[in-house]
């Protein structure tokens, strides 16, 4: 195996530590610098407290070749990245006039003058280079010597996301060790019974093996480094060959395809189209299907009957939904029927049931039933598993998917 | 100021360095912590590594009094807490006779035979207690030694909350020093204005003040220290008075409380009904509607319209589409007249544009219109604001929520 190159994220901000705010941003760079054959070594989170901040970057500074620290550049007072690494450098910053003249033009386009707390965000020190930020006040930092790379990107992830690609990429250095990796989505077998299935594989460095339990169901992860891409490849090959084989029951896709993609690519295929019509997960399935850029292909679009009357507006019997209540298998059938024939579709899932945190129609939260209206036929699935009203849409929305799934797959 | 109790979380998982998943669980465990006036000194991410697992657990026992240790407590070998909690105190696992039968009655509640791979998770060393964990496999681990309390829990969110408060919470110290603190979310302000606005305030020590770029505007947190609750509120209370008058065009709520919840207020106070067609939005808009409970009180459901046939059939003119666009003011007004007929609300916002990543009907993506009908006119609101798929969408979420929120705030 290949010695690859070593780096540390490091995220600043209180708000962080009092968990006013998840941090997504170290899991992008997580991506990216595994992508790149980077092997993070370490993430930590700190506070706004410049000696800290300092004793920290040095710390990693001499554990790794690259630091990337991120949040702390904006203009207020608890902002404190720059001062720290101007300690850590044992240097001064001063304000750049190229660097705040583009300040200056940024707020006049925005037809507002600088606040004069903004001026340290055109601070720079010697060792130093600029990292322009075309979409924020928030410019970069980047420092490159003895041999180690500090880049220093503001928190709004977006910015940050876009400096990253411009203007950090360009100067990392090249590895001489190259990682392959494929991830295996899987979907109604437990991360126990995975693990027993592929427990020859997992003991292995290279290819390395990893179960990973997830919302969704469970991931497994098979990765192998070497001197270039093909035999970085060609180590990991027989390994997932082989545990796709053990687990093609379950498995619904591979390297971050959603389960959405999946069943888009088997509608397409059938030249079928779907619909929603949902009650307990009131949008939630219709932002899973449009999430998927090309849905438009065979998702129509669909209902979010959030209350009875639209229930029946879109064709459900009012009869229906007062015999059986509005949480039965019998309403959960109608609501797909009626949207199956309504959008016209080949496919229509209805969701209905009891979120919580009240009780609805003598059914207590975690009560739902979904319908899946098909070519063939319309069936009802029940879910039972209490929980909190988040986890509880949650675990319904996962459901439908899951029947969608399972249902075009029989059917292929 | 009174000294308080210092914690720190560790993140354990190979998983999390690699960026496959986002670490939810340590904001949780920050906030909960932050509640309990408890410091939350750091957070630390390390790879599925014995040794140095074992070492950063020693070292935060050493710089804090409460350390708290998430994931790796599956039955995978890569699951390498236990052993390297073991190492820290220097003592052997064991199986626990009553531990491996609970586990085994788990499994055959479930009709399925236990893997042997599973074993471990029934280990337990002499100075730990065992946390158990009636929806997992994995049960946790609390020592308290030297006046030190470290807890083990496992990685999946809803496990590792039920564990925290059922098994951990009671095992914790009482603090001598309670924290309070209030949160002012804004919108329509940007950080360097708001931080201008507010810039008498922001070097005080306690009470604090912080300003967070979150991705639904800005927030400011102010927060103080006491011996008793009451001490803390009535240092905090004059800076939130003064801060909240200041802050008074664009404060829409406060402690976590959703822009959407104040438009539930406005709405129940108004005696008024809501209603959602979307385009662009593809069932998102509803689901925040959705996410907030007892919104079925003024939120009736909503129509995906994602394909153009499914906009006709909620009542558009066909012939408004094909004259001025679907990505136009004129489709958004007639979206928003046509579900406030259909569904018989009193407002309705309708959103259509261009997520991405292929332009649609000659507009690029991040092109969008919203349109809101009141009960007394319908206007329509343009945006601009190029983008990936995923940030489009948000922007034009967030945007919609923010028009009906000041509509309301101004029809009062």
């Amino acid at each position: 195996m290949v010695k690859s190159l070593r780096a540390e994220i490091i995220s600043i901000g209180t708000e962080l530590l009092l968990g006013e705010i998840v941090d997504t941003n170290s899991t992008y760079l997580s991506q990216e610098l595994r992508d790149l054959g980077i092997f993070v070594f370490r993430k930590t989170t700190i506070g706004d407290n410049r000696a800290r901040l300092a004793a920290e970057i040095k710390e990693a500074l001499d554990r790794s070749d690259i630091v990337i620290v991120g949040g702390g550049l904006g203009p207020t007072d608890d902002d404190l990245t720059r001062e720290a690494i101007a300690d850590v450098y044992d240097e001064e910053p001063e304000v750049n006039a190229h660097l705040l003249e583009e300040l200056e033009k940024m707020f006049s386009r925005r037809n507002r003058k600088m606040p004069e707390t903004n001026n340290k965000q055109a601070w720079l020190i010697p060792s130093a280079i600029a990292l322009e930020n075309p979409i924020g006040t928030a410019c970069g930092w980047l420092v490159n010597k003895n041999n180690k790379i500090l880049a220093a990107m503001p928190g709004p992830p977006h910015e940050m996301k876009r400096m990253w690609r411009e203007k950090v990429l360009p100067h990392l250095p090249q590895t001489n060790s190259v990682l392959f990796h494929e991830t295996l989505h899987t979907i109604g077998i437990g991360e126990g019974d995975l693990a027993e299935a592929i427990k020859d594989f997992t003991r292995s460095q290279n290819p390395s093996v990893g179960t990973y339990a997830r919302g969704n169901g469970v991931d497994v992860r098979i990765a192998a480094s070497a001197g270039n891409l093909a035999e970085a490849k060609s180590i990991a090959k027989p390994f997932i060959d082989k545990i796709s084989a053990l687990l093609k029951d379950y498995v619904y896709g591979t390297n971050g395809k959603t389960i959405v993609e999946s069943i888009k690519e088997m509608l397409i295929k059938n030249g079928q189209t779907i619909a929603t019509i949902e009650s307990i997960t009131g949008g939630a399935l219709a932002s899973d299907f449009t999430a998927c850029s090309g849905i438009s292909k065979c998702y129509v679009g669909g209902a979010v009957t959030y209350c009875n009357e639209m229930k029946v507006q879109m064709g459900v019997e009012a009869e229906i939904i007062n015999e059986f209540g509005v949480v039965s298998r019998e309403t959960a059938i109608a609501m797909a029927d009626a949207a199956k024939k309504q959008f016209k579709v080949d496919w229509a899932i209805s969701t209905t049931g009891v979120a919580g945190p009240d009780s609805l129609d003598g059914k207590k939260p975690g009560y739902a039933w979904v319908g899946l209206a098909g070519p063939d036929a319309t069936v009802g699935y029940e879910l039972d598993w209490p929980g909190e009203r988040e986890m509880v849409i949650k675990r319904v929305r996962r459901m439908a998917l899951m029947t969608i799934f399972n249902s075009l797959k029989e059917s292929r």
